[in-house]
C-alpha cells in the first residue's frame, strides 16, 4: 500500500479488527462511515462475511489519518463502536489527584459492555454507566464505572483508549436495521447551517440551468414571511410554485387588506371583520376573472402571486375540499391538478416545501428521488410523515417559517 | 355625557341592544372588547341583570366611533356577536351581476343562527353555513345561504348589515366559559411583533431601574444561540440568569471545545467522540474550582458564563437529578436552589423563559402576578403546561429559539 | 327572595361585593361561573356598571350553598377571583405546631397581590409567591409569604379565609379578553370523560333522530382501529362518512392484505412490497368498477367500507392532489365533493372527526354552529388550527386514535 | 450446504448479485435483513470489498425461500434495494384491459432510478414517478412511467419483476449513514402491538427473576391512570419505582381529594379551590411525618404510593427545584438521589418510562445498554430528546398514557 493517492506524507496508520455479524448488525458500515467522517481513510484489508446468519464474519481495516494524534482519536471512537486494534496493551491508569475529579485524559464511558486489560488479561467493567470513568483495582484484578463526583485522591483512573475495549448490544432476532438510528426529525439541531445548505442547492440548481419548485402553505403568509418569497421571486430564485387556494387567497387578502385570515401582519392581532377580509379577496378576483386579471388590472400590486404572474413563474394551485371560492385560477379537478403538476416539475432540480403537508406530500409522489427536496416545518410530524411516505431525498428542518425564510431571501439576495 | 375628553368632533353614535344571559355566557364583556378593540367607545345606557341564573338580563350600548364608515364597520362586527341596533331596518340586496360572484359589500355569514328582517318581519336563514352569502326570496318571504360558487345572476344577495340578526349559541348548562376561548399556543401567528414586545418590555425594565431575568434551557446552546445571549449580557440586557448544569456545560463545552452535546456548531454534524465533550468539559472546570476560577485563570474565554462573570450578573444554577458532574456552581440541594432564586428574584421586574420547561414552572411558582413572563419554545406543549399551572401573566411564544435570540439581540444591540 | 324554587331548606346565604371593571375584565361572569361550577346559586343584589371604560363598576352578589362548609369553601374560592364579602374580620392565625408544616386549615396563597386585615386594617403581603402560606407579625403590624419549609414552630399563619383579600391583576390596556384564558389542547386531561361525552352524544343524537357523521383519516386505519369503527357502522351509530381516498384505500388494503401502508396490523413491522399494497388495491377496485361492485361481487367482504355499503351510510370520498388511482367512488372535483358533503349533512346532529385536518376543517366549514363536533387528534395543532379557523363548537381530544375509538365502541356496542 | 438445519424440503433458491459501495451506502446489510425479515435465508457466495472508498465492491447472494412464489416475492422486494437476478430475461408485458386500470400483476415503480429490459437491452424509464406501472414500447424501444388513471386499453404494461432493475440513490459524500433511516417517533403506527411486546418484557423479566423499574411522571395521575398502576404494584408487576414530588404528591392529592392538579378525576372539570389541593395533601403528609407514616396510620389508604409500601416495592423519589413542599420522602439532594438510583437499579431488567423526560433520561443516564427501556409518552419530541441522548435501547411508543396503561394493567392482570 505504498503508493496510493490517498496517502499523504506523514500520515498515521493502524490496523483495527471487528468480529460477529459485522455487515448484518451495521457495525462495518458504521466503523468506515466514522472513519470518514473524523476526516481518516480506510482499506479493508482482509473481509472474511459468514455465509449464514448464524456464522461470524471477520475484518481487519487499515485506518489511517493525518496526524498520530489524529489516528488516536479516530480509534478510539471505533472502540466505542466494537473496532478493536490488532495489536493492544494493558490498560493505563493515573491515580486521581483531586477528589470529585478525573485525571486529565480519561476514559469516558459508554453504556455498553467494556473490557480493560489489566496484567494482560480482558476484565469485563462493573456497574457499567454512560459517562463515567473506570476505576482499575491492579491487585484484585478487577475495575468498575466511578461517577466523576464519587472519585477519591489516589483511586488509579484508566486514561486513553488503548486496553480498553466494547462490545456493542447485538440486536436481538427480528428487529430490523432500522431501530437503531439517531433521530432526523429533532428541534434541537443547529439550524443555521441547514439553511445555508438550502440556500446553496438552489444557487446550485439555477446556475445548473434547472428549475427550483417552490411548494408553500398559507402559514407562509400568516406567519409575515410573504414579503421574503416576493424578495425570491422577483430576483430569480423561484421558477415553479405549487400551492393551494389558501396561500393565494391569504397573500391576495394581504395585499388587499393588511390582514391573514384577519390577522393583522402588522399588529399581530385579530382585527375586527377579519374573517371575512379572505372571502372579500375571492370575490374580488372572481369579479374582475382572476389572478392574472387583477394583476392587469392594476388591483393586485404586491405579494407572492403578484410576483409570480410579473416574473412568469409557472405556477399550479391545486383545489382542496376545504376551499372558499376558490380563486378562479385554482384547479378544482384532482386529476386535471396533477398532470398540470406533473407538466411542471420537467426540469426541476430541487424542491422546497415549506408548511404544507398536504402539498408537499402530492410533490413527493411525483418527483424521481435524485430531485432533492428540502422539507420546512415547525412541525416535527409533518417532516416524519413525507419520510414515512417514502419520500426519503427529504431534507427534514423543523423550525419557524418566517426567520429562515428571512434569511434564506437574505442569503440569496443580499441583505 | 356631552363634555369628556374621549368625544371628538364629527364623531358618530348607534344604540345596540344585547339580551340574554349576556353577563353569564360572556356576551356583554365580548362586545365591550370589541368595541374598544376596533378604536370605538362605549357607553353602557341601561343594564338591567337577572338576578338568578334563569333570569335574562338586558342591555343597551351607546357605541361611538371617529367616522360613520367606522361605526358602521363596528356595528356589522358586533352583529355577529349577538348585538342588534336598537333601530332596525330590512335587509337590503343586490342583484348578483356576475355568475359565481356575490356583489361589492356582500353579507358574509357566520355559522352562528341567523335572521334577516324582509318586509318588517325576522326570517330565520336556511342552510346555515360560515363564509357563504345570504340570498332572498322576497316573494316567498325565505332567505338561505349560498356558497359563492353556486351563485346566479339575478339572485337578491344581502349587503351591508342592516335588517341581519345573529343569535350567538348560549352555552350549555355545566359548560365553563372558559371552552369558548381562542387559542394561544398556534404557531401561525405573525412572531416578529412578539418579538418586539420582548424587546421593548426588557428595555422599559431596564429603564424603570428593574431588572431582567432570564431563565434558559441547554437547547440556546444546541441551537448555536449562545452567542446571541452572550452579546445580551455583555451589553448590560440581562441581569440574573436561572438555569441548570446543563446549560452552563453545554456553554462551556462550546467554549472550550466548539460543540454541544458533541454537535459541532459550525458543520451540524455529530463530531468524534462528541459525546464525551460534555464531560471532559466539566472535568475541567472541576479541576480548577469553578467557573469563576476557570474566567479568572484565562481559561474560559468567552460564552454565556463568561460574560456573566465578567458582567456581574447573578446566577442560580440548580441541579436535577439527570445531572453529569455536576459543575461546582451548581447548587445539588433542592430547597437551597430555591432559598436561593427566592433572593435573586427580588428586583426583578421582567423575565425571559427560553426553551426550559421545569426552570420556566420553578420560576413561575416563585414570581408573582404583576411581573410578566415570556416564555420561548418551539414545542406549544411547554407553553400549554406553563399556563395550566397557574403562571397567567406569561406571554406564550411558539417559535424557533436561534431567529428569536439574533433578532432580539440585534433589537436591543444594535445590528 | 324567600321562596324560590332553587332554595332548599337549610342552606346558608353569604353577600359578597367586587369592585372595579367588573365586566370588561371579566371578573363578574368569572364569579358567577365558579359559584355554579361549585354547586352554589347567586342572585345579584346590585350591579351598578360605569358606563365608560374609565369608569369603575360595583355589584353584590349573594352567594347561597346547601351547608355552611360548602359556603365557607366557595367564599374562599371567590376570594381569590377578587369578591371580598360584604361583612369582613381580622384574619385569624394559628401558630405553628411543627416545623416545616403548616397548620391545618392554613391559606394557600396565590400569586396574586393579597391583603390581610389585622386589627382592623388591610395590609399588604409581601413577598407575593404561589403555594405558600402567610405569616403574620401582630407587633409590627406586618405579613408576608412563607414556604412550608420554611415554617418554624410558633410563627402565626394565617387560616381560612377571613380577613384575605386579593385584587386580580387587571389586564392592560389594548390586551384582549382572550390572552387569560386557560388551554382546551393539554394532553394532561382525564380522558375517559370526554370519551364518555362523545358516546352520550352519540346516543342523544340517534334519539332524537339525527344523523351521526364520522370524519374519518387514515391513521384509523394504520392504528388499527378500523375494525372498531366497522362494529360502529354494523350496530347503526354512524349514518355518513365524508373521507378521502386515503382512508378508503387503507382500509380495502387491510381487507383485502391484512396491510396498511404497507405495515403489517397484526406484526407491528413494515413487510415485504408492503408500499404496493394499497396501489393493487386501488387497482383491484378500479378493475371491478368500484367498491360497492366490489362488495356485491364478493371481493371486498370487510372493513370499514364494506359496512357501509352493507348498512346504508351514506359515504362522501373527496379527492385529494396527493392521491394515487383514485378509487371510483373518489369524488375528484372539488366544487362536486362540497355539493355532496352539503347535501349529506342535512339532518346531522353530531359530528366526530378522527385524525385528519383537511377534512375536518371541511367539515367545520359547513356545519351550523349549533351542530356539536367532538375533534379527537394525538397532535393538539390540529385541534388548535381547528378552533382557529372558527369552528367554535368543536370538543377537543387530544388522545390516541386506537383506543379511544375502542373504548367508544365497546361503551356502544357493548363489551 | 445441502445439509443444514435451515433448509426445508421443497424449498427454492435464487442468486442475486449487488454491486457498488454496498457495504459503505447500506445496500448489502438493507438487502440481508429484508431477505430476513421476509421469511428468506440467505448465503453470500461472494463478496469482494473494495478496499479503498472509491473502490467498488460485488456480492453474490443465494436467496432461499421456502416455495417458489415466496421465493418470486422476496426476489421482487430485493428488486427495488438494487440487487439483480444473476440470471435475467426481457420484462414481460401484458395489454391493459381497462381504461384506467391496469392488468394484474402489474410492476408497482418506486421513485428511484430503473430500467427495464426490451429485446435483450437495459432501457431507462423515463418520466420516473413512484406508485406508477411501467407502460413499453416495444417498437422504439423505450419506456415509461404511466399513472393509473392515463392507462389506455392496449397499453403494453410491465408486469412482474423479472427484466426490471433498479439503481438505488448513492448517498452523496460526506452524508452520513443515518441521514437514509425511517422514523421512529411517528403516531401512526399500530399500538396494540408494541403495548404486547411491553407485557412480554415485563412478564419475562419477573420470570427471569430480575426487576422491573417503572419510571413515572405526574401525568399518570391527571390522565387518570393512577389506578391501573396501582393494580400492577398490587399483582406484583412492578419492583421498583423513580418518580419525583409530583407524581407523589398528585396521587396522594387524589387518594385524599379525588382530585389531582385541582381536576376532578371523575367529572374532568377543575373545581373549586382545585390548586390548594396538592399543597394541603403535602402539608398533611409533612405533619404526619411522612408517607409511609400515613399509611401505618390509616390515612392514606389508595393509590400507587400507598400500594409501593404495603408491596414493598422500593421507591427513590428525586426532587426538583419547581417541587412545592416536598415530601417528606423526597431525596433533595440530587447527588443523594443519583446514589439512591444507582443502588436501586442492581437487579433491574426491564424499565418501563412514562410521561417524564427528566426522569426518563436521568434513569438512561444510569442503566447499561442491555437493560432495555420502553418509553411511553403521547409527544413524540420526549422520545427524540431520549433517543438522542445515547438510550439507544429505548423503544418509544408514542400515545397516550391512559388507554396504554389500562390495557397493560388488563393484559398482566387480567380484565
Amino acid at each position: 500500500m505504498t503508493k496510493t493517492d490517498q496517502v499523504v506524507a506523514g500520515s498515521a496508520v493502524e490496523e483495527v479488527e471487528v468480529r460477529g455479524h459485522i455487515i448484518d448488525s451495521l457495525l462495518l458500515p458504521k466503523i468506515l462511515d466514522r472513519v470518514l467522517q473524523m476526516g481518516g481513510q480506510f482499506e479493508i484489508k482482509k473481509c472474511e462475511i459468514g455465509t449464514r446468519r448464524v456464522d461470524p464474519s471477520h475484518a481487519v481495516i487499515a485506518i489511517r489519518a493525518s496526524s498520530p494524534e489524529r489516528l488516536r482519536e479516530i480509534i478510539g471512537d471505533l472502540l466505542q463502536h466494537g473496532a478493536v486494534p490488532v495489536h493492544t496493551e494493558d490498560a493505563r491508569t493515573v491515580a486521581a489527584d483531586l477528589p470529585g475529579c478525573f485525571p486529565d485524559g480519561f476514559y469516558s464511558t459508554t453504556n455498553e459492555r467494556t473490557e480493560v486489560r489489566i496484567a494482560g488479561r480482558w476484565v469485563e467493567v462493573a456497574d457499567q454507566e454512560m459517562d463515567c470513568g473506570i476505576v482499575v483495582d491492579p491487585a484484585a484484578g478487577t475495575a468498575r464505572c466511578v461517577a466523576m463526583a464519587d472519585v477519591e485522591v489516589g483511586m488509579p483512573i484508566v486514561v486513553g483508549y488503548a486496553g480498553v475495549r466494547v462490545m456493542p448490544s447485538q440486536r436481538a432476532r427480528g428487529e430490523t436495521v432500522f431501530g437503531f438510528m439517531s433521530s432526523e426529525v429533532s428541534s434541537e439541531k443547529p439550524k443555521a447551517i441547514r439553511q445555508a445548505a438550502v440556500a446553496d442547492a438552489i444557487r446550485e440548481t439555477r446556475e445548473a440551468g434547472k428549475k427550483v419548485l417552490l411548494v408553500g402553505g398559507p402559514a407562509i403568509v400568516h406567519t409575515g414571511s410573504a414579503g421574503h418569497v416576493a424578495r425570491l421571486i422577483r430576483e430569480g430564485w423561484i421558477h415553479v410554485l405549487f400551492a393551494g387556494n389558501a396561500l393565494a387567497t391569504h397573500d391576495i387578502e394581504q395585499a388587499l387588506y393588511g390582514t391573514s385570515l384577519g390577522v393583522s401582519l402588522s399588529r399581530g392581532e385579530p382585527i375586527e371583520h377579519g374573517h371575512e377580509h379572505h372571502l372579500r379577496a375571492i370575490n374580488t378576483i372572481r369579479r374582475l376573472g382572476g389572478i392574472k386579471a387583477a394583476v392587469e388590472r392594476g388591483v393586485l400590486r404586491s405579494g407572492i402571486m403578484y410576483e409570480c404572474i410579473r416574473h412568469g413563474v409557472e405556477v399550479v394551485l391545486a383545489g382542496s375540499v376545504r376551499d372558499d371560492g376558490p380563486l378562479p385560477e385554482v384547479i378544482s379537478d384532482m386529476l386535471a391538478a396533477q398532470a398540470a403538476m406533473r407538466r411542471a416539475i420537467r426540469g426541476v432540480g430541487f424542491a422546497l416545501c415549506i408548511a404544507t403537508t398536504l402539498h408537499s406530500i402530492a410533490t413527493g409522489n411525483l418527483l424521481p428521488a435524485w430531485v432533492k427536496m428540502a422539507c420546512v416545518d415547525i412541525n416535527p410530524a409533518t417532516i416524519t410523515k413525507l419520510n414515512d411516505r417514502g419520500s426519503f431525498q427529504t431534507i427534514g428542518i423543523v423550525t419557524d417559517v418566517e426567520p429562515f425564510l428571512r434569511e434564506l431571501a437574505e442569503d440569496l439576495c443580499g441583505s
